[in-house]
């Protein structure tokens, strides 16, 4: 039983994840949050916003995860967003065919549906499900939205959106002008996203519905230094910078590839060092690496299970200026991509502006207003008038654009109606003014950390996970963060007895109003009932026994340390509170 | 303009809501949350956890909305879930068939689709897009649920979930182990669920994409009392039964036609009255009465615009016991529901067991267990062997099923592989033994508050509205509950000085890490940014000035009051936190 099975069965017998539709035989790619996966998600989400929303100002919106073709036209997503197909002829099991080439070719991504179509027929490749050979169909693009239809016929098509970040780059305008027409302002997006794998076989890694969590931040694209760089200067990032990766194997590699770090590859630097030394392409960039590493942690990622990926210069977006993957260790697939971190440039604004036909530009105004020369041309009317009759209009407008390059020639070359009329260059006279401006047009550009919420909480689950041996028994221990742990206060009477069960329900009526997420377990004996909440990860127990009659007091038991501490009822919740923010309080 | 428009318009130009898809023209259904939208959304949604995840310890789950098939189809909403939809021939337009004729039937949801499309025919009613009359095509039902496939091919339908309940109801089975086999327990769900309207036309009201809030009760159907009734036994509610509506035009109606309260109607009572004169069917159903007003209320629905309305009997599903729904008053559309409360009895976890052929049932043990007679069938072996010989085995295990009435006449009947089979009488004989029974079989009922949230956004909007004179001039004031309002508090320097921007920043950053969500405001005259912030409900407003700089201290000023007081800044956060909670400190 590797790790990941162990955490998977932890999971389900516990109530952290569920295959969906189980009950109806179930179907790939679905995973369901049970009550205690579902609490622990909404806590990281909550971190998420603690940091992003509230700590950096980057408001949260949410849009529909419907989504209409013109946007995902302008997006790329209904051309581009799709995998290389194949069905085996003889079973009808449909596979990616990029996946049936890997240890032929190391980076399958690159190559086309004919390319890959001849490798498989070239060294045989069977049928992983009925293992015929020579079986394989061609090769096509199988694209990767859900598509339905919205309303009735079939006019109008709709997607499940693939990311959250779409719904944020089409409200552009609105959030400048929300954001008082200012740059950078950042706004976050938490929700599901969809992929129609054609056949997901890595569970909770590769899901068909998945949550993330995206922050796009405009900024200015003639300055890319952040406001507050100083202070994560001296943040210590684990990178694994391109130029790295070219001596190892797994370089460039799927980002669900197994792999192992290699010391050789992975630096440890510090944010400014990295910009100094142009690793990462500059201030904003890095920032965001910081506060991604902060985010991971703080939610329970392994610090020595985590880095920073770079991607090589032939992975990465054409438009792209700099892309890191946070990645973290797991041990079925080794090194997964958790995080993504772009500078996308205008990529996004420019699309959708172009598609829209919106101008989706702003004023970056001058701290003084620059003088500029400028030419204003001065066609001879008397002259274009008779020439041109009813048309003359629209090619005086077309020559008011000219500009000073177009007028060396003897004849001007203008567009009037799609038709191309020449003039001849004495007609149009010019002369240069010197003009005031007070800003330059603009498209922001946009830094993009982009959450995969899911492949997160595995990760959590999987590095605070732990066997230790106590009482030569084996104790099973999730070391959440208290402030990720679903159950927050175990309360538990000694023994299943009246006079302790009663005390023990005004206990949890009183920690519930105030907040904390308890559960009550009577059923068994203590040292059982410590184990059960020690292997969800419950940070505190409460144990209520005959002194509680006597003087008022219980214990706190702490889940990583196992010792315990008396209390007094009354200061119980407030107790709670504090431990859950600055730790067990020893004795 | 009407109070709808005035609040769209509010939230259109302050960031709470937008039309979908503006960019590209839009489409009629979809909403986005803008900055202020979606932080009050997710403020209610909290209100929501604490009242019933942490407060009742109903655990959340998360389910995915894609769900496949034979969910649906045992849900009943592959073949029930649908509105009468008519194009019209001439424009092609399409229309919900049964909106045509309203006006003219009451209560048209109780007519079939041919008995529609006569009444359109025999009124000559007019196609409201193109005003052509006559050109209707036949009334047929359209399935109201977003359909895609999962995978490739079309082998495997995929359906947007139409409800959250149903992702809860199929994993009953689990549920059911993590609760540690005890009923009552319940488990609930904050998620997106889908409706393919026809032609949605009433905005923010009917969404084709919408919030849910639901939690599913699974209760013992011998005993619906409900173990905390003692203590809201003395809550009032607003009601308006089912006996009241018959002399009401509106009875019976759609959830949003328009209608006045009438005082002849509603009645006010408590939830004891509301059980003891069996107005509510059960404690159970009317403590759910309660603890909803208790989450609507708090949330910042105004009680006198809320009511709950009972179904009438042929309102009402065929299944359910009981139905009432939380009903608020709205400018434009009457009164609106926004939640629905239904004892939905074992209907969801019946049909899932026979769909699945998975035993839902569970035992409920009785307090001492009991003595029940049971016949055990002896069949004489030696006579049944030489006559079915190979399928002897097969049909004993047929007569071992039988019951005592199966036996009383001369011959007894058993099916075999689809094949009756006769069998002399006395070929089979019987005892009867006396067996203990520890506890009996039963399906959980299900009580479901459901909960419609973009509604109820909607109308904690309309009510927390207010327009006053101050000063002679208009003040647009949302008097949102301090726990709602988007932004908590706002900081404004006096004047926009650089010494007074200073010392706001910081404060703005003190605050931010104390968890509070703080817009800072430098632009305009200090009443502008008042009247700014009052409009999108800021309880709190701090303002820096000249005296800030000399003792440390800052002003808060109240929105709804208008009145300030003077704090120092050390003590700033900790008295926001707390006014939050209590409400504001007055001078």
């Amino acid at each position: 039983m590797d790790t990941y099975e162990k955490i998977i069965g932890l999971a389900k017998r516990r109530g952290f994840l569920w295959n969906s539709f189980e009950l109806y035989g179930g179907t790939a790619g679905f995973y369901d949050y049970g009550p205690l996966g579902a609490t622990m998600k909404r806590r990281i989400e909550d971190i998420w916003r603690d940091i992003y929303v509230i700590g950096e100002g980057f408001y949260e919106i949410e849009t529909p995860t419907i989504g209409i073709e013109p946007v995902f036209v302008a997006s790329g997503h209904v051309h581009g967003f799709s995998d290389p197909m194949t069905v085996c002829s003889n079973c009808d099991s449909a596979f990616r065919a990029d996946h049936l080439i890997k240890g032929i070719v190391e980076v399958p991504d690159t190559l086309s549906a004919p390319e890959i179509k001849q490798l498989i027929d070239e060294h045989g490749i069977k049928c992983p499900q009925c293992g015929g050979v020579g079986t394989f169909g061609e090769v096509f693009d199988f694209n990767l939205m859900f598509k339905t239809t919205i309303g009735p016929g079939t006019q109008r098509m709709g997607y499940l959106r693939p990311e959250t970040a779409q719904g944020m780059f089409i409200n552009f305008d609105r959030l400048f002008r929300f954001y008082r027409e200012k740059l950078p302002f950042g706004v976050t997006q938490i929700g599901k996203a969809y992929r129609n794998e054609i056949s997901p076989r890595q569970g909770v890694i590769r899901l068909r519905e998945f949550t993330q969590a995206e922050a796009e931040i405009f900024i200015n694209p003639r300055d890319k230094n952040h406001p507050k760089f100083s202070m994560v200067r001296n943040a210590v990032l684990r990178c694994y910078p391109a130029s790295h990766q070219q001596n190892d194997s797994e370089g460039g590699g799927d980002s669900d590839a197994a792999g192992d770090d290699r010391a050789a590859g992975v630096i440890e630097l510090t944010a400014g060092e990295a910009v100094d030394r142009a690793i990462v392409a500059h201030e904003f960039l890095a920032y965001h690496l910081v506060l991604t590493n902060h985010f991971l942690v703080r939610a329970g990622v392994d610090p020595a299970r985590l880095r920073f990926r770079q991607h090589q210069p032939d992975e990465m977006a054409h438009y792209a200026v700099d892309c890191w993957d946070a990645e973290v260790l797991t041990d079925r697939f080794g090194w997964v991509e958790v995080v993504g971190i772009a500078d996308r440039t205008d990529y996004d604004l420019s699309s959708h502006a172009n598609h829209s036909q919106h101008d989706l530009s702003v004023v970056l105004e001058y701290d003084t207003p620059k003088q500029v020369e400028r030419i204003v041309i001065k066609p001879d009317m008397s002259m274009i008038g008779p020439l041109y009759k009813d048309k003359a209009g629209k090619v005086l407008a077309a020559l008011k654009n000219l500009k000073e390059e177009d007028l060396n020639g003897d004849e001007i070359s203008i567009k009037v109606d799609g038709e191309e009329i020449r003039i001849a260059r004495d007609v149009v006279g010019y002369e240069t003014v010197i003009e005031e401006v007070r800003g330059e047009d603009v498209i922001p550009h946009v830094i993009e950390p982009s959450f995969g919420i899911d492949r997160i909480i595995y990760a959590v689950l999987e590095h605070s996970f732990a066997e230790e041996i106590v009482d030569k028994e084996t104790r099973s221990v999730l070391r959440l963060p208290a402030e990720v742990a679903p159950v927050q206060v175990a309360v538990l009477p000694l023994l299943t007895r009246e006079e302790l069960i009663d005390p023990s329900i005004k206990i949890v009526d009183m920690l519930r109003r105030s907040g904390i997420l308890v559960s009550y377990d009577d059923a068994g004996t203590i040292g059982r009932r410590y184990r059960r909440n020690d292997e969800i990860g419950t940070p505190f127990s409460v144990t209520i026994d005959y002194d509680t009659l006597d003087d008022d007091t219980v214990t706190i038991r702490d889940r990583d340390s196992m010792l315990q501490i008396r209390v007094q009822v009354r200061e119980l919740a407030e107790k709670v509170h504090a431990m859950m923010r600055s730790g067990f309080d020893s004795p």
